[in-house]
């Protein structure tokens, strides 16, 4: 017998249903936010996938030779896809440019809860704008999203322009920067002191370790950007990532949220606000990370452009929200004998039902009556259409309500408004 | 630079837009008739997609190595992928079991219009019921969704229990049957009369040559079952087929269907109906295949279990439709001056109107009026709203509607009915 890959999934009729329902109220949001749907293609270059996107998602890459022995992987994550793409094709197109995406990643992962294989994102970019709104943007659709689907979330947003004012004071170097940003991100405190202290930097009085620490301390409501202006009033670059951040949150329309100077994400292309959303549901908390990376673009070979975005993990998303029943109201059409010109007759009876958009079986199994109607009820078709030829003479099929068990006689061309 | 894999495609919003529209046609056809929406992965074991999917097909797989070293492989198709998921999880579900994807799927294919490395289709499988009407319903459904989209095509249905009664008359083997197939579907006469030749079978005073390629000649409207029966009075089970194709088709609801006895299909596991639709514009003709498929499942692993479906080449049908605008209704809300109170005031706006299902853009370029009534006009935004500290001192805005140039002064309290 043969079974799907280990780490993937497949999805039943009644998942798969309620992933579209929740993917759909998601993109209502970033349609009303006038962003516009891409697609670019399920693998790329290894050259594109492995050049921005850390070390740790790289050893995860699912990797092969085409035919012509160019390297490929599947894409791990859609913000290299997007910048290329964007680069390629889409560049002179009048700015902002805001696009989103609902595609399929892959990455080696250990299966756990929450973690696939092939897993899908949904996220969006904004290209072509610094401005303090257009991060607020961002963060606005993110809370959006998640309050059109319902779902119980916190968020906490950082800037990562305040650490690196911190780094840039002490000359950390960049492969130093990306060591400690992994620590903060992985919560990884030990490492983290431990880390620091092999650096042992000092300058003007100030100790780098405690300054982190201290500013990793700070985690609180909107009143936190006050409080920890006195400890950056050294670093210069920190204080203006911090009147960024003010101004960012000036235009953000929720209270609900978190300052968290901890977001350090674990990927490396971010340069400025950075922010994550967790589900409050057990296991697979992260649901949402996003931010402003005002130096990829350029990196892979385009204009220097500032750009913000995020991707919502559907699959957390979809562990997150309460489960719901999907309603169904489908018609089972079914012949009184077994008959040919009864069935056709059924067939013109479902098709004129189909046409006005209603969900209609035909007996396909070739079952007696009874047995049609146990079949009904099993899968929960709640209304039966009986053809017979008696009531055909007088233009009328036999309607039964399963659920109350009554049969009325109806005319066949009122079908469509009494079914 | 970066580029995209050769024979990928990147989808840009408008193309994205038109896609989606056209999907959401066909999904909704799927829908009345009860098809349910399943998805399986995206890479399957190399084995399983290698078994029964013919030998030009495997010659044109993806393959790599997972970090386990199990040899696996991008889908070249969906079939094997749902008969996979039906044995190992669906097999107990109520018959018959209906079940539609729309999925992406890989071949090496040389990059000719229509043909793409990454292509989608879209398909249904009808799982558990061997009856002429299940086979009729897989081809009303193939026709309905091509006629809710409005796109001319011609459908050829055959029958390959024909071919194989005369194959079983002549005890010619698996693999010379597949091969005679193979040529058929090629339509490659020189060919199949060169091989049919190197076979000589001849038995009881027939030549099967000259039965299939007089065979191969009857093409027409359905009086052509009822010409073709004298050629096949010495052949039995051509005989129960031509039965059974007539049966079907006595269900079929259109009448502009071709019956074609060359119809072979170049995968390997069709065993009875089997139908092609073409379109009518240039290129990519072919746009959906499909048939009977009984022995399947069992080969797979599974119990016999009968079974038909197709597939629509969506990128094909994208190829054949005629090409139509997107109307696109959206609305920009800008602040008169650069201020950040009435940016706060822009952005309560709209989000107002985003609440009652509006489109709305912010300007998040910090532009001065005129510049973002000049994008307006570049992008075909058809609404402005500017808001201005003196209006809003009334609690009104002005709503420009770009298209005539009109201004007039509106109440915010009654923006969203009159925006």
């Amino acid at each position: 017998m043969f079974n799907k890959p280990k780490g993937t999934r497949d999805f039943k009729p009644t998942e798969m249903k309620k992933r579209r329902i929740i993917e759909n109220k998601l993109r209502e949001v970033f349609e009303r936010y006038n962003f516009k749907e891409i697609c670019t293609p399920t693998f790329e270059s290894f050259e594109l996938l492995s050049k921005k996107t850390g070390e740790e998602i790289r050893k995860q890459l699912f990797v092969f030779k085409d035919h012509g022995n160019r390297e490929m992987g599947l894409r791990p994550e859609m913000t290299s896809s997007v910048v290329r793409f964007y680069i390629n094709e889409l560049k002179n197109l009048p700015k902002p440019i805001k696009l989103y995406y609902f595609s399929n990643c892959f990455r080696y992962e250990n299966p756990q809860a929450g973690r696939y294989r092939e897993f899908w994102q949904m996220g969006c970019e904004l290209i072509g704008s610094a401005y303090p709104i257009s991060d607020a943007e961002i963060i606005n659709l993110a809370m959006d999203g998640l309050e059109n689907i319902n779902m119980d979330y916190e968020i906490h947003i950082g800037h990562l322009g305040i650490l690196k004012g911190i780094f840039s004071f002490f000359n950390v170097n960049e492969d130093e920067e990306l060591k400690i940003r992994r620590l903060i991100d992985k919560e990884d405190y030990n490492g983290l002191k431990e880390y620091l202290s092999t650096l042992n930097n000092k300058k003007d009085g100030n100790v780098m370790e405690d300054i982190i620490f201290q500013l990793l301390d700070f985690k609180g409501d909107r009143d936190i950007i006050n409080e920890v202006e006195y400890l950056l009033k050294d670093f210069p670059k920190s204080l203006d990532s911090l009147n960024n951040l003010r101004d960012i949150l000036d235009f953000v329309k929720y209270e609900n949220i978190t300052i968290n100077f901890g977001i350090a994400r674990g990927l490396d292309y971010y340069t400025g606000m950075v922010f994550e959303i967790y589900g409050t549901k057990e296991g697979a908390r992260q649901v949402c990370g996003g931010g402003r990376y005002d130096n990829l673009i350029e990196l892979f070979g385009g204009q220097k452009v500032p750009a913000v975005g995020f991707a919502y993990g559907f699959d957390r998303i979809m562990l997150n929200i309460d489960d719901f029943e999907v309603e169904e109201d489908s018609i089972l059409v079914v012949p009184v004998q077994r008959d040919k010109e009864l069935i056709k007759e059924c067939i013109k009876i479902g098709d004129k039902l189909r046409r006005v958009d209603k969900i209609v079986e035909l007996e396909l199994m070739n079952r007696r009556l009874n047995k049609a109607l146990d079949y009904a009820n099993t899968v929960g078709i709640k209304k039966v259409i009986i053809v017979g030829k008696r009531e055909l003479e007088n233009n009328t099929v036999i309607l039964k309500n399963m659920e109350t068990g009554e049969q009325k006689v109806v005319s066949i061309d009122d079908l469509e408004r009494t079914v």
